[in-house]
Parts: C-alpha cells; sequence; structure tokens
C-alpha cells in the first residue's frame, strides 16, 4: 500500500493559469495600446490547449510541444482580435506560461510533501517550461518529467506508466495530484493511486466547480497543505 | 556568446563516486563478515561501466539502465570474490550508486551557479539514481535530465544535442560541465560550450590526473566555487 512518489498535474493544480495569464495579457495590451477582454482572451488561448493534443494524440500532427501549440493559437487570436505585433513581442507573450504564479499554498505544501515523498511533475507543458517555472516560482520539484520525454500527452497510459518506470517505481506507488477528474481516472485506470485537490477559483470566479465524490479518488484535499496532513494521517501509505 | 544553461557530468564531477561506494563496501563486508580490498573492487565495479554502455552504443545490447548494467557487473565480482547474498541485498548494495556524497564544495558552488544559469544533470545515470541522489545530498537542480531521457549515452552526440532542445537553447548557449577531457571533447564537437573542474581525487592517492592544457576548454576550474567566480568574471558567457 506504501506510496513513493507523487506526480503532480501542473496547469490549474500548481499554478493559476488563468490569473496569472491575463496579468500578462493585460501588461501586453497597455503596452501596445490596445483593450480587450483579456480573461476571455485567456480563456479562448487554454481552450485551444485540448484540441491541439487531441491533434497530436490522434497522429494528425507529429510530437509538437506545449510553447509550439500555445503560439499556434496565439497567433490566431491576435489576429482575431486585429492585433498585429512582431514575432519577438509574440514569442514574449507566449512564454508568459512559463511565469505562471503558484497557488498561495503551493510551494510550502510540496516543501512539506517533498520531505516524505519524491515529488514530481507530470504534467503536458514541456520541460522547459516547466524548469524555468519552477525556477521563477520557487517550485520545489525533485525532478522535472513531462508529456515531451514519453511523447505522450495525458491522458495516454504511457504518460502514467512512464512517470512510474523512469521512477523506478511501481504504479501502486506512485500517486498522481491533480485538480481535474479525468486526469485522475487516467492515471488510476493506469494503476496508479489518485489525490484530487480542490481548485475552484481555477477558471476564475463566474465557473463553479463541484467537488467530485468523496469515494471517487484516493484522497480529496482542500490544497497541497490539506494534502500533506491527509497523507500523514494514512500510515498504509507511508513510504 | 551569452551561456543560459549548465549541463553537469555527475559520477566525479559532482560526486565522489570512490570514497562514497568503498564506504559502502566497507559496510557491506562488515555485515556479511567478509574482508577484501574494497577501494580495488569498487574501482572494478566503476571499471565494468563504460565497456557496458558501449554495448549498448553499439546496439550488441538494447537500451538499459545504469542501475542495471551496474547490477550485472555487481553481480559477476561478487561471485568473483566468492561472496554469495540474496537479492535483496544484492539490490541494496547495488543502490550505492544512489547514494554518493557530493565534493565539499558541489552544494554551495550550484546554489551559486544556479541564480544565474539554469543547472542540470546530464549525466549516464538513470533518472531515479540522479533524482534520490540528489534528494539525499542536497543538490539543487533545476531539472534532472539523463542518457535515459535520450536512449543514448554519452558521448553520443545525441545526449548533448537532447540536451539543448529539451532545455530550448541553442547548443552554443549550453556549457558542460566535467571533470573528464573526453565528455568536454564531445560536448564541444556538438557544439556546446565547456567548463573543465578538476578533480585530481576521483580515482584516490594512488592515480595522478592531470590539468588538461588551458586552452583546450573554455574555461577551467579548480571546484565549483571558482567555476562560478570564472563564468561571473566573464561577461560575455552572461546570460
Amino acid at each position: 500500500m506504501s506510496i513513493r512518489a507523487l506526480a503532480f498535474d501542473v496547469f490549474g493544480t500548481v499554478v493559476d493559469w488563468r490569473s496569472s495569464v491575463t496579468a500578462e495579457l493585460k501588461r501586453f495590451g497597455a503596452r501596445h495600446g490596445v483593450e480587450r477582454d483579456w480573461p476571455a482572451f485567456a480563456d479562448a488561448w487554454r481552450a485551444g490547449y485540448s484540441p491541439a493534443m487531441d491533434r497530436v494524440r490522434r497522429g494528425e500532427l507529429p510530437w509538437t510541444r506545449i510553447d509550439d501549440l500555445h503560439r499556434g493559437r496565439l497567433v490566431e487570436l491576435l489576429a482575431d482580435a486585429g492585433i498585429t505585433v512582431d514575432d519577438a513581442e509574440i514569442d514574449d507573450l507566449n512564454r508568459a506560461w512559463h511565469r505562471l504564479d503558484p497557488w498561495p499554498d503551493a510551494v510550502a505544501g510540496l516543501t512539506r510533501l517533498k520531505e516524505r515523498f519524491v515529488i514530481t511533475t507530470l504534467s503536458n507543458g514541456n520541460v522547459s517550461l516547466l524548469t524555468n517555472m519552477a525556477k521563477r516560482a520557487g517550485l520545489p520539484w525533485d525532478c522535472v518529467l513531462s508529456a515531451e520525454i514519453f511523447r505522450h500527452y495525458k491522458p495516454d497510459p504511457e504518460t502514467y506508466l512512464g512517470c512510474a518506470e523512469i521512477l523506478d517505481v511501481a504504479p501502486s506507488e506512485l500517486m498522481m495530484v491533480a485538480a481535474h477528474p479525468s486526469d485522475l481516472r487516467a492515471a488510476r485506470d493506469a494503476g496508479l493511486r489518485t489525490g484530487f485537490v480542490f481548485r475552484p477559483a481555477e477558471h476564475g470566479p463566474d465557473r463553479t466547480l463541484r467537488r467530485p465524490a468523496a469515494d471517487e479518488f484516493d484522497v480529496l484535499a482542500e490544497d497541497f497543505s490539506d494534502l500533506a496532513d491527509r497523507l500523514a494521517a494514512r500510515e498504509d501509505f507511508a513510504p
């Protein structure tokens, strides 16, 4: 029953992408003297992410990292919004996804969890994105694993099983931690343990998120501090 | 000319494998009541490493991680030495390579270098080995990259170029740091910058190592603190 490592989803689970990207877009707009509905722009940018990954997952696109998928969508959205800037400006704005701020509990919670478990990212974000983000935000990962390493995007089982294999633990010794039930269901189907963390503000104040059923995942936590408490209380999970 | 990231060889460059493995072997011997020439055993164990990787590099073996190459050699050496122990004991002893102690300057030097550059491993050690080692020794990597990720052992160019690509930097923006000229020559041939760190004690007191020529590599340093000083003094290298 013991758990040796925790693999974290990142966008939405560790970092607040919507507030961070909206703030970057507002600064971008101010610099260029344009006003738009920036929270809606951020949502539209993020909404392009899943369909683009699905094209890679279905083999319609060769392996393409998130930085490039994000950039493709950004170019479309800027065109739709009638905003023209040069390539270097687009590159810089695209790297907003490298500069996301963590949820307030994330660094302290990860630091506690790291005392007991190996903690890694398991994100669809590419390695350089995750590395730059961790460096800026002070996220204390033991290592940085990504869909990019496995050449498969979550929720493909190769990501969860590849993560266990490269950490040299059994799938049942690895807990996927995420704020998204679909990610956790796929991890569970691959034999991993699952920890749900509730991030009700992920999609902003106008979208209400509900908690999953209490018994669907191995642990249900309010934030990373609560996750550390709950894991510490489960002696059967001790590494 | 700027450098954005430093990739570190690990065995011998960051950690003192010979003293650490010898100490583990001595404890193993004491536990089992056997006495052998443990420094020579450690040298023989390490000497099996390059030929085994070469078999993988030539395609005679499928991809095999260092943990398994180390274990194969250990089983041979124990048999040669007439030592019989059970599989769990062999596994534990084999993980001595996860528990190597850093050179005294390593943690403080890396901590300084991390302020200015992205710092990563680029080792033939597998990801779990490097992750466990970093966790135990407090090595503050920004990310953990390994031959295992590129499915090529150094000095294959795929490792150096793969490291630059996954960090999203040009080869010339990445400096390989190693105590071994052969590693640095291969990195240079792939277009990377090179930093030599002198580790005269790597092979113990009876083997004298010489410094390479002063102009062969971009930087020649006595240890990681000296490397941080020398890189800070090179304004042309500033990220």
